[in-house]
């Protein structure tokens, strides 16, 4: 019995001692009972279309077959019987399912290498650009079927592209992985999410069960199975727990956090013993949603800002260097943390217009800070940045401490303790950590304790599709991740009000900061007309 | 956390204690947190359907529901969950697929009662009455299909009358299991069953995975769960296992023997400790097969024959006292027992012409024997028995005992050390022991040894969805029972020679059997023109 079986992650290459009277089990029997072996499982389940081909296939490919393979919740299952000498990758699907934007990556689960990878927006934008706008409408049967077909659709098309791309049929896509927020994860999988609004915030589902592509409205092979990351409950979701699969932070001895920023701020702090959750709002500033030039990290996006601080020259870095059309989470960090060492804005994070200089304009009734003029920009008009705009940065970047500062405290640990604090989020190419602690947003840490791991979600999800162990992990992460609610800790504003000020009312906790020289107090009065 | 379950075999009603914000976990998560507890399971899986549908069904019935679960090879799935207050039964179907014929009975799973019963010929007759015929059919895949769709259409057809007859409608049945020999079982499946005949004869699959009604044609809610026994091999299947289940043989101390009667011939031996099966060819004589009067038990069939010896004038019992129509394998063991023991056939099963006297006629050139005279059968025709039948019969009672003597042997005990013998099969309505020691047929042991247990396939699939433990019992005894072949066993054709007598050529085997004194030696030539 037995025979042998090798292959990377879900792949393996099986060769199965053919039947004789002296050792005569079943066909699928046979099969399963090599992979329990080699893999190692209790248990490998295998659907019936698949048991129907496989008498065939065994004989034709004289009893070594190419199989694959996949763990969910709690079976091992065999999701596809191929033909060992076939030279077409097997490939699978890892998706990040954001609010704003999707990414996907196309990857060859044998070779474990990225095939093509693509990010285009959700198109459920179109219905509203924010979370509670989609589950507001997701409350008839008729929104919710609308937003899902919205989302089939565009994945589907893209799904095709990237196969065609890649010189591939859609059916060689035998593994998916899905990272999403919650919400997100709801209309993926057709869920009502009315109830992740109301309190007390109960998902459907937390632990989702291996899916049959068929069964979504996935436009691949209809055994082709679909890993969902899990939720822990409204707010925080398989985005998070692919982001923290992805950091390796729940593998490790010493203490690290990892931070995922973007509209919510998620955030987990632990070892391989013990790990903490939350989440909360930090709003859409960092996310492009907010400032008029803000959008998602892509080509002639504004990245990096620099300001030289004595002739307050602004030099901009877009996303492979074309001619700037908007700006990008971090790079509106950057830019924040630039204009206050410039001594532009003030610890309140208002304009000094006299610092500002001939960049403040008027304009439609307020006041506007012009980072690339007219002339130089893609789109032909000013970029602009308002007192608005800042305003609710600061918003972002106290709430984000703050909940950072919670998180520790709740945890009985000082961020001094925080051996390796890791940077997530796709609100932006790569965060400058040095911006960030400028601002007051992330604490004031030795700079080689920060790891920028970028989309971390999608990360997590194409390591789930090359490692045997991930989803068993990640469901251990999930089990073990104590969430911490933050609606009902009662110093939270108060932490909250310090934190809204560069890099805080507080400057003894950051030491590295350099608080420019107050200005002339006349000079910090705002021009007149301003709000 | 927790809730409360309740409730007999698979339907449970539970109580969940409603979500809250200290308690804010899934509700899918929070269902199989309560059911895990109660049954127990290490984890209940619930499909995508269900989910989408639990939040608004949680909700309205305040967090109180009926549930429907099933355990597969692995898995405790959760099927169906229920209003807990819905008067109708919750239904199950329990199916006995024989190659001729069919039985289904409909329960009520939570009652733990019969609904109502019905037997039917397997449709799959029309192409070929054996299962060689149909296995030789099924080797194209029209043939396949074809065979496969004559027995969903008739499945189907039989369902939707059971369950009018009822009043419930098809919907409420949650579970199906389905006992059947090997081929039957690949037939049901529409699993090629090609190499069930040929060396080293393998079958597609043993151990079968729980499936859904959905995916094999049978027109019942698409998210039934269907369980199918598994085979041991070619010649071991499904419906042995649900007997051995249904006998309780492998829950005893002592040595027990099972022996299923019909044109295969399977006995299982053993305790709680092991367990030896062996299978062989019997004939078609016990079911009906070959003799022109016989048929499966069912109103007008003779299933009880008694001859005086003195008179020696014969009388039957039909089932339900109609008219005669024809004669089960039971009345047909009775019938040869009794003309043995009055005189009218010799030790090898041959007419005493002298001794039968008027009974035995020419007709088409042949010598038969008149059971029943036309004017009193239900048909207008006598029923008649040939000596070609009684050779048939005499060869099948040959096989049944030699292949009970091989295992005993192979396993080394004595037919005396046999505590208790089952005997199964749905060849008649009960078989009496004491004809079948007469002819040599069973080993002559205390009838009180004897437990005639009916249609035990049909008993075995009942009782796995009423027990919690079925499924996995079954899975236990499959993967513990050691198949013995008897194509490679020597001294079978030698024992089965022997075994051609009545009762035996060695009758010191059965003492409680009288020999009758011999006719005279004249009477026992054959009448002219007799073969």
């Amino acid at each position: 019995m037995g025979g042998k079986a090798v292959g990377p992650g879900w792949v393996l290459t099986v060769d199965l001692p053919p039947p004789s009277l002296n050792n005569n089990t079943a066909d699928a029997d046979r099969l399963a009972d090599a992979l329990k072996q080699a893999l190692p499982a209790d248990a490998v389940c295998m659907d019936l279309p698949l048991i129907r081909a496989l008498p065939q296939k065994l004989r034709k490919h004289h009893f070594r077959v190419r199989c694959v393979v996949f763990k969910g919740l709690n079976e091992t299952v065999l999701t596809a019987v191929l033909d060992p000498e076939d030279p077409m990758p097997v490939a699978g699907l890892a998706l990040d399912i954001g609010t704003t934007t999707i990414f996907m990556r196309l990857v060859d689960l044998e070779a474990q290498t990225l095939l093509r990878e693509i990010a285009f927006s959700n198109p459920q934008g179109r219905i509203g650009p924010d979370v509670l706008t989609r589950i507001l409408y997701a409350e008839t049967d008729e929104g919710l079927f609308e937003l899902n077909r919205l989302l089939m659709e565009t994945l589907n098309r893209h799904i095709n592209d990237l196969c065609a791309q890649c010189g591939i049929e859609t059916h060689r896509i035998f593994l998916v992985s899905v990272a999403g927020n919650t919400a997100m994860t709801h209309l993926f999988l057709g869920l009502c999410p009315r109830h992740l609004i109301r309190e007390p915030y109960i998902p459907a589902v937390n632990r989702i069960p291996l899916l049959f592509a068929g069964n979504l409205g996935l436009g691949l092979h209809p055994e082709t199975r679909v890993y969902v990351f899990p939720n822990i409950g409204s707010y925080f979701g398989g985005d998070l727990f692919a982001g923290i699969f992805f950091s390796g932070l729940h593998e490790k001895d010493s203490l690290s956090l990892l931070v995922d920023v973007g509209t919510n701020a998620e955030v987990v702090l632990g070892t391989r013993e013990w790990l903490m959750a939350c989440a909360g709002a930090a709003g859409p500033a960092l996310e492009g949603g907010v400032t008029r030039m803000g959008m998602p990290a892509g080509p002639g996006v504004i990245d990096k800002v620099t300001i030289d601080s004595k002739a307050r020259r602004v030099s901009v870095r877009t996303i492979g260097n074309h001619p700037p059309k908007g700006i990008c989470g971090s790079g509106l960090i950057d830019l924040a943390a630039q204009l206050f060492r410039a001594g532009m804005i003030d610890i309140q994070g208002k304009w000094i217009p006299a610092a500002c200089g001939k960049r403040l304009v008027e304009q439609d009734g307020e006041w506007r800070f012009v980072l690339v003029p007219a002339r130089e920009t893609a789109g032909g008009g000013d970029l602009t940045l308002t007192q608005a705009d800042l305003d609710s940065l600061m918003r972002s970047k106290a709430a984000m401490y703050t909940i950072l500062e919670t998180l520790t405290r709740a945890a009985g640990v000082s961020f001094e303790e925080i051996d390796a604090f890791y940077v997530a989020g796709t609100f932006g190419s790569v965060i400058d950590p040095e911006s960030a602690i400028t601002l007051g947003m992330l604490p004031d840490l030795p700079r080689d304790r920060f790891h920028v791991l970028g989309n971390s979600a999608i990360g997590g999800a194409v390591r789930v599709l090359f490692s045997r162990e991930g989803t068993g992990r990640v469901a251990a992460i999930r089990d073990r991740t104590t969430y911490l609610e933050l609606n009902v800790n009662p110093d939270f504003m108060n932490r909250f009000s310090a934190a809204k000020f560069i890099p805080h009312t507080d400057i003894s906790r950051f030491p590295s900061v350099t608080i420019p020289s107050s200005p002339h107090p006349l000079a910090s009065a705002p021009p007149e007309g301003a709000s």
